[in-house]
């Protein structure tokens, strides 16, 4: 938990459990592939947090990464992948004060999640509620913070108002069908997967169906698009009278006709957003409301966190291939056990 | 100021100064024109009041109402024009007690302005400052109103943010221009006729610019569009980070192309609205916001209401004729001065 070793230019970070980290073993991105590979141990600056990950879910903007389509943002790792994170506090930097070792830890992180230790900002940093196991928490962050972001503090969704979810099948789509059924709304999902609309159902979605019929089930209050631009024109078509969509996927195409007289026959709003080139203090408020507003119902079990596999490690570019090949419900988690010397 | 005659079908006013109104002149579309016409009195009902008008303003939904491309909406008059009015109260409907016989008021209505004789809800109602004369008082509550719920209310202006207002040498871009400024807001303003930019700059504007060069000028916190969709590339080129458009006037075309990754990587908001099919208590939220936050620096000089011209209500097309010639700074108003027998 503290440095050994003075003189050694690469810091060495006892575990809880007695272990030693020597060589910190990260998900490497080399040649548009993944592989395992060493890389210098992560050290905590001021108000930082060192954490020995257990678990660390895998996202679209990973896989987007991973093919150089999307680069970290400044002061994340380039190569190493991984935009949640959970796992133990091994270490603390100067003046972090919220956390203690061993406490069990989960937050956003900008990139390099997917590793035996990371280095977060302690005010990024939520506590995982007991009962809630490592796949569970390492997958848990990503979706339902950018889930809540844009259903609640962007489109202010309320309880009684009609959501349509689309893409409702993908981790935000599942984190938001769940959150705004736990919210009150009635919710409308659309899968395209017609074998996976019975388990969107089961996550609290009142009508699952498929994605051309969206237009015939309006109107909507807030409608959530994780698919794109080529939604546009529907969605305006079924937005209700001052209702919000919020654009926060586009995998199947940004640019779209938009006729600006039916969006203001609807007084309607259409915003966008993404949550990873966010400031610390941005992030740090959604990490503040995700505890106060979605933690306690993942502490009593009102919300789940579906896993469709968990991976090792070692085994880094079979998870990203299952990530990519889709038709599954759930996270994809890589969970990090520590090779100890 | 109340009722004579029993039994008679039409009832009868009589007006403070003791005169009374028998025939209530309106303007009244006839054939895409503008003609004076005698019309049934319009009877105040429950919380409602009878204003006689004094003041009139002109707008370019009367215009496009006029054009039969924009019905008024349902309770409204068909075919007398006017979305705003001032005058003085004298009658009161059953439950109405928040003005009394005499009291000088304005307002945003739904239609029927332009006439000797107006019903409009006590709740839509405002005071008029004193020392604010008819006609300035019957060309401020529908541009400013508009100007101020799209800036404050939708956008969230906040003193020292950038705003860029375009087509800001017309009536709702006037008021933008000048609240904007009075709340604390750099304001760029784009103005096609080079006339009138030294006096969009007297106004308030921070920088008047050429409507073809505003993507050179950015980024801007809010951006209020009273042109249309020919601006909306150059818009979130120019969009600040987390930047707002607010598009409340689409004469020059309502259909666009939008980049929703653009949108997206500026955490854009794109809103849209109109005013006039907005519910009672909607547009009553309205009337409150502009009487706390608005009428303070009407009355004491802070904001000004630059009158173009002036007609009479005989000289309605000829008043039409001049606002829709544009090239103007200011409002058009009529001045209605009643018939009495």
């Amino acid at each position: 938990m503290v440095a050994v070793g003075s003189g050694v230019p690469r810091l060495r970070w006892t575990t809880t459990t007695g272990g030693t980290l020597r060589d910190v073993r990260a998900a490497t991105i080399v040649d548009n592939r993944l592989a395992v590979a060493a890389h210098p141990d992560p050290q905590p600056g001021a108000g930082e947090v060192l954490v020995r990950v257990h678990g660390a879910g895998i996202n679209g903007a990973d896989l987007l990464q991973v093919r150089g389509l999307y680069p970290a943002p400044p002061g994340s790792p380039q190569d190493i992948p991984g935009m949640e994170l959970a796992g133990e506090v091994v270490a603390l930097g100067r003046s972090a004060t919220r956390f203690r070792a061993g406490d069990r830890v989960m937050a956003v992180v900008g990139g390099g999640g997917q590793a035996e230790l990371a280095v977060v900002h302690e005010r990024l940093l939520m506590r995982v509620p007991d009962g809630v196991d490592w796949a569970q928490a390492g997958g848990f962050p990503e979706t339902f913070t950018t889930a809540h972001d844009a259903l609640f503090t962007q489109a202010s969704l309320r309880m009684g108002e009609r959501v349509l979810i689309h893409g409702a099948a993908g981790g935000v789509g599942i984190a938001g069908v769940e959150l705004a059924h736990l919210a009150g709304a009635h919710v409308c999902a659309s899968v395209r997967s017609q074998r996976l609309r019975p388990d969107v159902a089961r996550l609290g979605a009142n009508l699952v169906i498929a994605p051309d019929e969206f237009t015939t089930h309006g109107p909507f209050d807030v409608i959530l698009e994780l698919v794109g631009a080529p939604n546009l024109a529907g969605n305006l078509e079924a937005l209700a009278l001052c209702g919000r969509i919020v654009v926060i996927g586009i995998g199947a195409g940004a640019r779209a006709e938009i006729d600006l007289g039916v969006l203001m026959g609807k007084r309607g709003l259409l915003m966008a957003s993404t949550l990873r080139a966010r400031s610390l203090e941005e992030k740090a408020v959604c990490a503040r409301r995700i505890e106060a507003e979605v933690l306690p119902a993942l502490a009593d079990g009102r919300l789940s966190v579906p896993i469709a596999a968990t991976y090792s490690l070692e085994d880094v570019q079979g998870a990203y291939d299952r990530f990519a090949a889709g038709d599954k419900l759930g996270k994809v988690v890589l969970e990090v056990v520590p090779a100890l010397p």
